[in-house]
């Protein structure tokens, strides 16, 4: 083990970091099934980097805890991950990234980022008429966060949040093309798009799931913005600058990414191998409070 | 204190049973705030009673956990009920009384019982074509605990179960008398209606609140089973056999009952206040894993 360590360090002495670092896997951590949205997005945009998910099967949701236990069960993760050697965290949880990404970034040494402030960066960008709509988990919309990242880019720029508690039970039931879906997208829509908003954020991670059925209600006028696409575009930016992109020389193709939950690990495999362009053989369960 | 309790002793020795245990409270948990349809019943059938709720908010839900995480839960929270000197406890959560009642009951020295065989009896009664539907989160499904007890009875009984993850989130949105429930609640029912059933047993503790929506769509030829109400009357019994009723005459008007969650106590209380025959003033938040 020790000598296959070294010839690999003594090999990439050529390049500019050692492989022992860019080679790491990429952090990712959700409340349950709906990061894999992120995942997907990584895959497809940085396909060489290698991913260490662990879905929080166990306590899903967070959208209605407390930010002390929010908080809590992110540092257990963080703790958790870091026992994996990944270089890089990605917050793929949007109620995690509201009311955890703060409290926990001050004592990390690797780069950590969330979902929010690349969807809120984008958002900010995309409007023209400054009217931005956000839908997401109560305590998503709560939190305001969007509304802060998005008016810290324009301060001019007026945010209209709406909880939309039932469309993650709606996904997880797989009603994505369905007239019920579409009834409760309509209800949860109207209030926003009579405020005349032209973006549209999807403040949810399940959400890109359902993205065609909200851009049918919304309208081609409203420019939907998916922040787990956003955070692949962020997460590429921050491995240039700090020089950790795996160039993918050393990777194996086997088992290239790791999967991890803390309950129902068989129903957690399902659900990724319906969304994951991977094809995840297992996932395995473990106790995060032991972390 | 002390010089109180003694004198209550001494003034109830007139009675069959101390006043100390028959004036103790009865402990009710559950793995958010569906257990108040339990409550809301022992209010009415047994308004005497004492109550001190738990509601496991910050881990809710159960029906998505395993069996060994819904045991350790459930052992916590009995662990807690007990330093609030509970003579009973009620187990007022489908998934819980399913995955882990057999568990915990052998080491208890007090009387302990689940909404589940209460409610299972009743279906066994009010069947006459000995064809039953069960409703209920995916884990009470998938667990058969109503089959086997329905099926104890009598076991020619035929029992139908089928999952239906999207009625908690319709009720706790507040949508009870709505279209889109009742079209949920269609397709939901519309594969055990088709088997004859003559009783449908609601085994979530939610759906007594969308009762008479599910009882329009599964019509006047089908009996519908409340669990809730039934485990009332199993406690009643359960009480009188043991000599436990409380009589009331020490009762004091003010905070009778107590309410606890592990998260989001405004939010409880809310909702508590939507429900019950009761002013819940506030509900304390305490953290279950010291438990």
């Amino acid at each position: 083990m020790t000598a296959t360590k070294k010839e690999s360090e003594i090999k990439n002495t050529e390049n500019s970091t050692p492989s022992t670092l860019s080679d790491a896997p990429i952090g990712v951590f959700d409340s349950g099934v709906g990061g894999l949205t992120v995942v997907r997005e990584i895959m497809r945009n940085l396909p060489n980097e290698k991913i260490v998910y662990f879905g929080d099967t166990a306590r899903v949701p967070y959208g209605s805890k407390s930010q002390e236990n929010v908080i809590r069960f992110s540092k257990q993760i963080i703790h958790f991950l870091r026992t994996q050697g990944v270089k890089a965290i990605v917050i793929a949880c949007n109620t995690a990234s509201a009311l955890a990404l703060d409290a926990v970034e001050s004592d990390l040494d690797i780069p950590i980022i969330g979902v929010i402030k690349p969807g809120a960066h984008m958002a900010a960008k995309a409007t023209h008429n400054k009217r931005v709509g956000v839908i997401g988990t109560e305590s998503t919309i709560r939190s305001r966060t969007y509304d802060r990242f998005i008016q810290q880019q324009d301060p001019e720029i007026v945010v209209f949040g709406k909880a939309c508690p039932l469309f993650v039970p709606l996904v997880e039931e797989g009603w994505l093309k369905d007239s019920v879906t579409e009834e409760v997208a309509r209800r949860y829509l109207s209030e926003l798009l009579r405020k005349d908003i032209d973006t549209l954020v999807l403040g949810c991670t399940h959400y890109p799931l359902i993205r065609s059925l909200v851009g049918k209600i919304a309208g081609d006028q409203v420019t939907l913005v998916n922040p787990a696409y956003e955070t692949a575009q962020e997460l590429r930016r921050l491995l240039e600058q700090e020089q950790l992109i795996n160039t993918g020389e050393n990777n194996k193709k086997d088992e290239m990414h790791q999967f991890y939950v803390s309950d129902a690990a068989e129903k957690f495999g399902e659900f990724a191998n319906s969304i994951l362009p991977y094809d995840v053989k297992r996932a395995r369960k473990i106790n995060i409070e032991e972390y």
